[in-house]
């Protein structure tokens, strides 16, 4: 970094380079283009766009000056004198090379790229570090939901018990028509698809991947500690059926597809993602559509929930105009925010460890001692039942047989899974054993 | 500011002061003396507690040494060396003064003082920026759910078009009683009282003083501007009777009392506190107990909600160790935060002047023409109706009137108010005419 750029006192202007022209990247262009004085006063001098890198330059952009296009990145970030680079193009390459790119070059950077931070975060963080700028990335997770500088600044001071969002809002979407529509799984997507809430190719939200980039990201700001992608456990939502969210609705629940990042009790992090039973009672149960929330569960501060939009260009933009803003002010000042600090250096759980309460439901025999039955092999694995239900409808087809379910206790998850595969293979059990694990209870 | 202080390199150890020891300061104190290395590994350097000041140093306070005891603040802030002051006395005086001691001797001071700051804030933020030192203040507003750095950075770049918050977890005890066990106001103070959620002299609460002081603080915030807590209207919820309870109920409403801010059509400020009824299906309405929430309708970031806990030692201490930790790492590398920015410099509007909705309720003789003629009365004032309800239930003593109650369309106060004390004037309408603001429609 060069004198001028950590000497506050002989800026009058800061330069941005903008990677992507997107829905969000044209909204930050806009609002760089015309909102030159508030900006101004907000960050303390000017900042000047001097670059927007697309893939095609010549498709029309209305407000947009042609002379800012440019098809080539790599020489934007190298050449242009960028002060700050905001990259909106997403993906893994060529963002993680722009992005390391533009920290060498002594760049401070904003960016919304979830993926990328998943997987690269420690690589990007280092070298942030060691060059001395800032990365900003509240627009990664939730939206405009302010949720990066909460955890790093204001809980620094707590110690986070544990973390569970609704970090996707395609998902919600869907679950919610499936809760308050009544539709099958199929047709919700299709609706959120037809909206707009769901992409043409929605696997990247049905199973569950945007959200464990999130969770990843979560659980490092959480616990101070280097969390990947890979070691999220993740499940999508595309095996929830109409008959679970029934079964939802009689334990006075609702299913969210939750990131839970939770400390256990020996001190490593829980992180994981799947469909989740919440009580009706529990605040992220009345998080609906398209929205986000993330609840927090601190020592001192107690419980928390932030809740807004999840997507969508404005949010997205609000996100990244406010990282803008802060990091000019640092950079004016000739500071970075302290570096995404991973000292605790937690482990991560394995997922047959992870401990919660668990949903069972499955048909049984109708006739005396199968409960006892039940209730005595749960026990053999360490597994106790906190509440059971008998269904009062018999199944047309088999009226010898009745339909079980139970909440059991916090229970170890390989435990749980031990006894489900011993009660398949028992007489009295006919089929499968559905089940969904309960948060929030 | 000595030069050892701004530079980075030569510290290890940062200085701190604590003036106060009640729940909080005990908690902050506790955590100072337990927790050395988490506070250091956050901070990046250790925190060393030099003094506490409390009233009578004879007490016995479990786990806090006697040396650290002074019943001189003056002279701890002034000869202590304190990097750092955190004070948690609560009022005008002496806080006031010792803030600005501390300010002028260079400490940076985290605070939880909002009455204080309502007051002189303007005097405090001017000493802090003048002198080149912090002043952190997050659990002065809703405890330890995190708001000021949401609104002071993460939204920065984004326009605020309101800001509306549950501030003040006693009032909103007392209306949740009111709503869901039915009990008169008197009944619920006193619940409220016997439980601890309010004070033996509930005015502060009761009467909104405390909310006006917290609205004042958002709004300065929201809108970049200076606001005390003489330019916020302000009622209580002393006046608020089961039959407005009963009101609410029949609109599909429950009645909160809110602190709103927010930007009118000519660009100024509205700021008032008073009891409001909020829609069901308004996440505001969902905030039950002695919870605080606050929430945020911003151009481009949309509808955020920020809940839990609102005050309680452990929240607050949570708040204020955050605060802690940054005004710490800013020390260490010998910068301050943007000071709080008054550049915008909006006018408030006069109460009078604001706009919103309203529920008005009365009883009219029931006989032809009478809705036709509060509707034209209320035309003539620019007030139009919204919708209108004719409670069936007739009154036992007076069989010739009904009950009407209506919500109008946006209107400006001045107007409504007109209104009223015609419609109390006319031959049709019999008594008083209730009203009571609507938000979140």
């Amino acid at each position: 970094m060069t004198d001028e750029t950590k000497n506050p006192s002989t800026r009058d202007v800061l330069k941005v380079a903008l990677l992507g022209c997107g829905t969000v990247g044209a909204q930050v262009a806009h609002t760089l283009l015309t909102q030159h004085e508030d900006l101004a006063a907000k960050s303390g001098c000017a900042l000047e766009l001097v670059g927007i890198a697309v893939r095609d330059a010549s498709l029309p952009r209305p407000g947009i000056p042609d002379e800012l296009l440019t098809e080539d990145p790599v020489t934007l970030v190298a050449d242009s004198g960028a002060d700050i680079v905001i990259e909106l193009i997403g993906g893994i390459e060529p963002a993680r090379r722009l992005i390391l790119s533009a920290i060498e070059h002594g760049a401070s950077v904003v960016t919304a790229n979830k993926a990328l931070l998943a997987k690269h975060g420690e690589e990007i963080y280092t070298a942030a570090e060691r060059e001395g700028v800032d990365i900003y990335y509240e627009a990664a997770v939730a939206g405009a939901i302010p949720i990066v500088r909460p955890l790093r600044e204001s809980l620094v001071g707590d110690q986070i018990l544990a973390v569970m969002g609704i970090v996707n809002g395609t998902t919600n979407y869907i679950l919610d028509k499936m809760t308050t529509e009544h539709q099958d799984f199929a047709t919700a997507l299709a609706t959120a698809q037809k909206l707009g809430f769901a992409e043409a190719d929605p696997t990247a939200d049905i199973e569950g991947f945007d959200a464990a980039s999130k969770a990843a990201i979560l659980a490092s700001l959480a616990y101070h500690s280097t969390v990947r992608i890979d070691d999220v456990y993740r499940e999508g939502i595309t095996g929830v059926t109409s008959e679970d969210i029934t079964a939802a609705e009689l334990a006075d629940c609702v299913i969210k597809l939750l990131a839970v990042a939770r400390l256990d009790d020996e001190g490593r992090i829980e992180v994981r993602v799947h469909p989740v039973m919440v009580p009706h009672a529990h605040p992220l149960a009345m998080v609906s559509g398209a929205n986000n929330a993330i609840f927090i569960e601190a020592a001192n501060a107690g419980r928390l929930m932030f809740m807004g939009p999840g997507a969508g260009g404005s949010p997205t933009a609000s996100a990244v105009t406010g990282d803008l803003v802060t990091v000019a002010r640092n950079r004016l000042r000739g500071v970075e925010n302290p570096a995404h600090s991973v000292y605790q250096g937690l482990q991560i759980a394995p997922m047959r460890q992870t401990r919660t309460r668990y949903h069972l439901r499955f048909q049984v025999a109708d006739q005396p001692g199968v409960l006892a039955a039940v209730a005595g092999l749960l026990a053999q694995h360490r597994v106790s039942i906190h509440s059971v239900h008998q269904h009062a409808e018999r199944l047309e087809d088999r009226p010898d047989l009745a339909v079980l379910s139970m909440v059991t206790h916090t229970a170890r998850e390989a435990d749980v899974m031990a006894c489900i595969t011993e009660l398949e293979k028992t007489s009295y059990v006919h089929g499968q054993v559905r089940f969904m694990r309960v948060e929030g209870v």
